[in-house]
């Protein structure tokens, strides 16, 4: 007798008919033996209804009664799929954040968990009840109800079931696994039946959004076991575990090909070759919340000085504006952009003991008349900056290179 | 500096338009240095909304998750209010009835508050702060969520403002107070300003629906002086007091003429006379949850027994059924009904020291040709029983008749 969580997001309960959906399969693991616990997001559309009403009364709305808002979205939620799986005849119970408790830090829209109370859970469950929780909120010391911010009913699922030790946590979604790219780019790319947190971080961060990376952080951190499956589809979805675990004979070197295409490139070209000039580019970025992911700093033989970085499209002008400030100040010669790149990633545990990795990937991109502009690499990722018309043509170029069909 | 709970209903917390106006009249109170606790209801149309989705997933909804989904709904409307109100440059903040927190018993759906914790109110009072809480709501001494019922708002407000020892309970809605009689039956119909406790419950079980007859009770009980006004238009409303406050040397016999077209009468005929025969008929009315509202029992020459009673128009198939058994019981001639009756019935403290109210009635009624079928009073009501032909014109009548105009 296992004891699970399983996490629903927007899609899989919003409709009537979603919900009764949901509450059939948790009727059925049930109905196997399982301990269940289960979170679940607002109904698709609540909290873009919810932000709208409140964007109408304060363009930038209080975050303190924001988060007593959205909150009733999940509230929402729990009690219809509760009454769902007692039409199912399981005897389900629901919990808010507030009372469960989910305690979180005073960061209103963005709270992180601190501790979780599990006595009312593992009595439920003790009694053989079905513990229905809301995702994405809690309450912090004071009793205020906080939200957890984006994805973050995947977190709730994941930090119930790190307090509950849980064997599994199971992330219901529409995709029925992680993939080895998107199956959009290339038809032939393959669900994984296992990756690895690691891996894992650096797919999502990379664009394949299946899981939230805060979430996967998490599993990670706590061990526990996390499983992306379909809500529509049967099947046994991806497991995703610690390196140890994965680490077999026939480990792929690659994983996966990951790709973004909100990417642009900022170049500062011609700084004076002296130290703290990176320093000097790059803060005022930083400063003005602005993220900054591939770094290249290219010294020429007359000792002047181009520093290219990589931020999102949505911030590329505001980050030209600060720089063409500094750019005066340091007497660089010019700033220039380009929003018609894209980054495209390999990545996998096994690049750690294979050589020839990064060879391979050039060659292929090569042999494609693909060029490179910029290459940034860690211990599991090797991602290349292109030119954004060669991004599918990269992406199957690799998948095949790589041997993942 | 006087210390007000005001509680402005569904309709007038409609809409974001409507909410803003509320705000505005709350920013307007609080700048002429009141302490204010504001109490809500959910925005209207809303519970409706969220009954639906229940219902469509289980007909007859699992109270306690009913109560965690209704909640939702007036925590919508105290986090908008108060963005509303920081827009109004008011410092407000929110609680849920939990929060607050309303303690009641374990009858979901309907529960009764036993106890309020002001801590956090009176805190957030003392630091010049608008206190917005949600209606309808509380928390049981396990911690689920429960709600009040029917009218459950104007309850909370009433208890928020026994609690906090509030001047004045301020209850705001469509209507600019409690009228002599309905203006839409009678067009010269006349505000009150003044009303007492004992004829507002008499009144509002009548069917002059502007208030809760459970919030009343309490307003009376707890000596909290309750006042009825309008949310869209400016005025003093009207003031329900305490009967010793009230009784001045103007003090009208009769305050006001209430009706009821939600009456039908049953009558069961030929009942022997014999000792127990009442309690035998109605019994089994009460156990099937049948209200019982007038009752006239008339022992002929021949000492058969007719007893005729009212109730619900809704509940009167069912009661008739019933009673066709007992009446076959008991040797009963026949068990005969009319739904075409209304109650009218005349209210007023001053009644209790005044002789000569009830002949004055009925002459005035037996003057424009209306016969009256059953008869029943109270300390401060006389209510009659009459073919529905003559309610307007009856109310007409007694309302001139009584000087009310």
């Amino acid at each position: 007798m296992a004891l699970m969580v399983q996490k629903f997001g927007g899609t899989s309960v919003g409709t009537v008919e979603r919900i009764q959906l949901v509450a059939g399969k948790v009727a059925k693991a049930r109905a196997g033996g399982d301990k269940l616990v289960i979170v679940v997001s607002a109904m698709s559309g609540e909290t873009n209804r919810l932000t709208a009403l409140a964007m109408q009364i304060q363009p930038q709305p209080n975050v303190r009664e924001m988060d007593v808002l959205l909150s009733t979205g999940e509230q929402v939620t729990i009690a219809l799929l509760c009454m769902a799986l007692k039409e199912e005849g399981v005897e389900a119970v629901s919990y808010t954040g507030s009372q469960v408790k989910i305690l979180t830090d005073d960061a209103h829209t963005k709270a992180r968990i601190e501790r979780i109370d599990d006595d009312k859970m593992r009595s439920d469950l003790d009694r053989g009840k079905v513990v229905v929780v809301a995702g994405f909120q809690g309450v912090n010391a004071t009793g205020d109800i906080t939200t957890l911010g984006r994805g973050g009913s995947d977190t709730t699922a994941v930090a119930l079931a790190a307090a509950l030790k849980a064997d599994e946590c199971q992330i219901y979604t529409d995709v029925d696994g992680v993939y080895t790219t998107d199956p959009r780019v290339v038809a032939d790319a393959r669900r994984l039946e296992k990756i690895t947190f690691e891996e894992m971080l650096e797919m999502a961060s990379l664009g394949s959004k299946v899981l939230q990376i805060r979430a996967v952080e998490f599993a990670g951190k706590y061990c526990v076991p996390l499983r992306v499956l379909s809500t529509f589809k049967e099947g046994p979805g991806t497991l995703i575990t610690l390196d140890e675990e994965n680490s077999s004979m026939e480990q792929p070197t690659v994983s996966g090909i990951a790709f973004s295409r909100d990417e642009a490139k900022i170049s500062v070209l011609g700084v004076p070759d002296a130290p703290g000039v990176a320093s000097k580019v790059l803060s005022p970025i930083g400063e003005a919340n602005i993220e900054i992911d591939v770094i290249v700093q290219n010294v020429a033989a007359d000792k002047s000085n181009d520093i290219t970085f990589t931020v999102s499209r949505s911030d590329v002008d505001k980050a030209k504006s600060i720089l063409q400030d500094v750019a005066a100040e340091l007497g660089a010669r010019e700033v220039v952009t380009d929003n018609k790149i894209v980054k495209v990633s390999i990545v996998g545990v096994g690049m750690r003991s294979h050589a020839g990795v990064a060879s391979t990937m050039f060659r292929a991109l090569a042999s494609e008349g693909i060029n490179i502009q910029m290459i940034t690499t860690s211990e599991i990722k090797i991602s290349v900056i292109i030119d954004e018309k060669y991004l599918e043509l990269s992406v199957r170029t690799l998948h095949s290179a790589f041997g993942l069909e």
